[in-house]
């Protein structure tokens, strides 16, 4: 049975890192003593190392021991010994890459299908989707696919953001960006604001957190779905 | 020689498609009465027809005839007969996509190298650089390489954004994004703000319109270009 967080990000802007999902994480990794880090994403450029120290220090709040998956010789051999797995934000297109080069997609998929506990935040929440072709991350990397796990039938769009209101930006808003990613895809697509995040239990897939949040469907106006609606009928 | 025109934006917020560019293309059209348009990034998903009128519009008041690239049945053909070209904007992913997909790079780069006259604006500028890998733009369609035209010896950001101040969105900033980018690859980027553009003349490239650019080279801090300033030694 599948266990999944999927994250709009790991940080809100009024607290530290991680800290407003704690007591949920406290309940979704309930009786693990280890968790699998996967630090690919690189935000800012930072090493795996650093960023392993960083998401190291938050798990030890709630005692749960944190290893990094570039610790290991064989990433593979890494995911499939882990308990639980995190993979943590920053540039989609960097680790999509890097999870391609290492041959880590089904294995990663094979070991979450199986049950072993995921949380993903941004860039780790992105790869839950059928591809990563709704990212707002620049590609700084070319990867060999935007294909992605599909945890979920539909793709994400974490960090969204509404339009702003009397901008003179000329820029597209994320909503023109996800209407023509309309025009040559057709599944849905979920808008996570700051704050917000799914749940997957089995095959039901719950909002969570205070806010609404934004839904894209192909030939309709987008609409705001409410906080711990099901999204299990999406596809 | 090379004469080409590198524009953040077709549209400033005040104005209506391509004004406050009108009388510079004017000149750098001159002696031109036939303009070969890529509508191929389709802004928003419109149609090339769509796209291609309302150019053909805005060019009329310039006295030049406007074709659409997609007119023609060879589209390599279509190039090899211009007098001169014009792409315009929408995304990046789908215009480098296109491009490939009708063995357009090699052609279009002869032709602007051998001295056919080249407009491009926003997608259509991105492209000009060495890679699209510093566009704004979300990736909806898989293009087959990020490698572009390089027409200059850095990469473009068009629509360049400085960071909202007191903004409690956690998403990252341009500037962040840019500095992932070159924990990658080590080519300089400039930051072109709405209004601003690259004239670019033989070896020639200056920053023109009333704005600064700011400019991003690997391992420095980035520093604003006064309008006006020659970026040749930029490589």
């Amino acid at each position: 049975m599948k266990r999944i967080i999927i994250a709009s990000t790991s940080t809100l802007h009024s607290g530290s890192y991680l800290e407003y999902l704690l007591p949920e994480l406290e309940k979704h990794f309930e009786g693990i003593d280890t968790l699998t880090f996967i630090p690919y994403a690189r935000p800012s450029g930072i090493s795996h190392d650093d960023y392993t120290a960083k998401v190291r220090e938050t798990f030890s709040k709630i005692n749960i021991h944190v290893e990094g998956i570039h610790e290991y010789e064989n990433p593979r051999e890494a995911i499939n010994q882990a308990k639980a797995l995190f993979t943590g934000g920053g540039n989609t297109f960097l680790l999509v890459k890097q999870l391609y080069q290492n041959e880590l997609i089904t294995t990663i998929q094979q070991k979450v299908l199986s049950g072993t506990p995921y949380l993903g935040t941004s860039a780790g929440s992105n790869i839950c989707g059928l591809t990563m072709e709704t990212t707002n991350d620049m590609p700084i990397v070319y990867p060999p696919s935007f294909k992605t796990f599909g945890f979920v039938p539909f793709n994400l769009n974490p960090h969204y953001l509404d339009p702003i209101p009397n901008s003179t930006h000329m820029g597209e808003t994320r909503e023109t960006r996800i209407a023509e990613f309309h025009a040559f895809n057709t599944q849905p697509v979920v808008g996570l604001r700051e704050g917000s995040w799914l749940e997957v239990l089995g095959n039901t897939i719950t909002l969570k957190g205070s806010l609404s949040a934004r839904l894209f469907e192909q030939g309709k106006t987008p609409i705001e779905i409410p906080t711990n609606s099901d999204l299990s009928h999406l596809k």
